[in-house]
């Protein structure tokens, strides 16, 4: 029942304890910042560094970026996001290639600057060229333009696309 | 200078006059509806029909989808968007198929029914599987939720993806 | 303390009781739905009315739109919500049809359907035409689209801007 | 009529007059930031020191944060704003760490660094610990995962959930 | 390897195939829907039946909502949301009512109607009153406001904040 | 057929190449970064350097801002994406301050912080009060909460607005 919580607070000693004389505090609190900094391999508890392992294991990297170091202050959700991006991003019935363009694409509509960076990366090691990147944020563009005509203007969908 | 309001102009004779009795009306306005209503080609000027004609003998078809029979009611806007979308999705380094997924995936999680509908066909006439749109789909929910916790957690730009 | 939970429970002999038998019901609960039905001024609270008073005061007609009508649900919110539109959408720097062109604008970015057609026809009302509407569409979709463009491209702030 | 535009007026002296040396200025223009500068106490006018002061009051503290500051520019605006807030936030049914962890969830599906900040530390100070804060995360994401494949897939309302 | 697309195949005896009579088809196509119709109990696959029971055995209850049988075309799908949902909507450091709360908030930001429909019936059951509805929907909407206050005037965190 | 790779291909002299220093590289691969740098006009090929001359003869200015240096890393894009600025932005029935107005708006409401710049300081040369960028703020802010509002209590339109 209180696996989640357990396991959380087995991390928790990696929160960063800054220095509260950056504002006014007026209650005494102990200081806890929102921002959450990336945990290394070398201080990672052994759940993590089993994530961890596996990323690179997977990747055939020796290397782990930060998404991961900083989703490791909370284990579980590190194992579980970790889970499904192998699930949706291993093979299929898309190539590897087509996947990243897909995952940049839904991260430049979104405007996430980090998801674009990291999977514009794996894309360019998958072989996306500069021409295609080019390509694929013409298309992100224009999808949301007519996107927003389209539900502005309340267009019905054609018999023929049902 | 006043090019765009008589080519607009000419086609307000298109605009559906409904009666105004669906609700109260105390300022005797004459109505106009926010929504748009189709222009079939016999109805349409000669301009319209033009692009009509292009749709059509560029996709080898002899019918056009409702998105430009709305647009319609703007010439300019017509021709614009249609050149835009010539353009944009014509032969380039991305595969045409490729290109349809990617305009799918953003209007998914734009939450577009009428552009996933459009370009959904348009993907599936291209061979998109059904297996492919259920990975696609999945791309598009997992990229959404990483998206945010990336975001939200503030994660640092690893220097090796810039 | 308890003033906004009063308030909402003044109003809830309004919620709609429907039959539950329109699916499986499994634990006996008191069935209450989601959707709001709007509440007409015969049915309303002295609160509820009053508002509605200030409104067709306020904007010289004898009737009320939905939107109100549902937020009478919780008085404290219609009250409160009403009061924002008038300090806002009042006399201003900004003169009566510019402000409904921007609501409309947003609404349309947004993909509001309801918030378009009110904003719609109070612009239509204060002499927006079937032109400007179009250009005003035009720059909704422009603008979407070089959104994504620059911030997916991460282009820096010209200096002569800041 | 003119109200809220003097209002205003009495604020702009608090505009931050930068050299207009970092760029192309080929029209003589008075430079105008798009940025606002937070206006501090001791530089602001009596109907903006009124509302800090309420501000520091409903909260207990001895300072402002730079929101407030910023809407200062503006202080119809900033009089309404934190009218709206103390109505929302105030007392009600439900508790006030729930009301924060809203708001917390709202903003970092939204990407707004600064509320995830503000209303994170307020959250914090209201009992929010770094495990809810995990899960809370957890549920904005996925949330974001599922409504998109919702609406995507167009699933229909189940009966019993009308 | 080819794990995902053999599961996805064996579900696809249950696309709908649909007369093609409702539009133009000029090219012979099979005709294959966006939209994906509920898989009933009766009609599902064993692997599909099992998640399908677990969901019934984990909420006590005996029927499925469409989300979870319109995601039933892609099995694997199926299953790792169902499993995603377990995890983070199951027991942890904030309580069931509060998480289903949060999961309405983020729905209602993103106006998934059938989100707010299914999660709003999941928090009704777990004691969620029409009146804290309202104060949750109060809150959606102003931090939606805030939030693009905040960004649009580019509000500086303030130290005490970071 | 090749046309737009060809174009795109003769201007990747400009990308920048980085030491690939910055973190670990363990595949050789040759380094790409995600942000392309703005071409100044000196090192711009001849096919961008006319639209740049077409910008600044349009705009009657001498200097290009950088979302236009950056789109130049793919010709046949600069030039589609200004075609489509001088044909939305241009003379209409809606008078140039209005239109930047609304380009501001959106842009506020998308969270663009370039474009709220860029549109922020052509609105002010156009002839945009402080006073009045405040009360689109406000515009902005109330019409998203509004919006999600509307969308959550799924309102349905009055007949009168149809």
């Amino acid at each position: 029942m209180f696996r989640r919580a357990a396991a959380v607070a087995s991390a928790t000693g990696h929160f960063m304890s800054r220095a509260a004389n950056e504002g006014p505090q007026t209650d005494g609190q102990k200081h806890m910042s929102v921002k959450r900094e990336p945990i290394e391999y070398a201080d990672a508890s052994l759940e993590v560094r089993a994530v961890y392992d596996d990323i690179m294991a997977t990747r055939r990297t020796d290397w782990v970026n930060n998404f991961w170091k900083v989703l490791a202050h909370d284990p579980p959700t590190l194992r579980r996001i970790w889970s499904n991006i192998k699930d949706v991003m291993g093979p299929g019935t898309l190539d590897p290639l087509t996947k990243e363009l897909l995952y940049v694409a839904v991260s430049a509509s979104n405007g996430c600057h980090y998801c674009i960076a990291s999977h514009g990366a794996a894309a360019r090691k998958k072989g996306m060229t500069e021409a295609q990147y080019s390509e694929l944020l013409s298309i992100v563009g224009l999808a949301n333009e007519t996107n927003r005509l389209v539900t502005a203007l309340g267009v019905a969908v054609d018999p023929a696309f049902l």
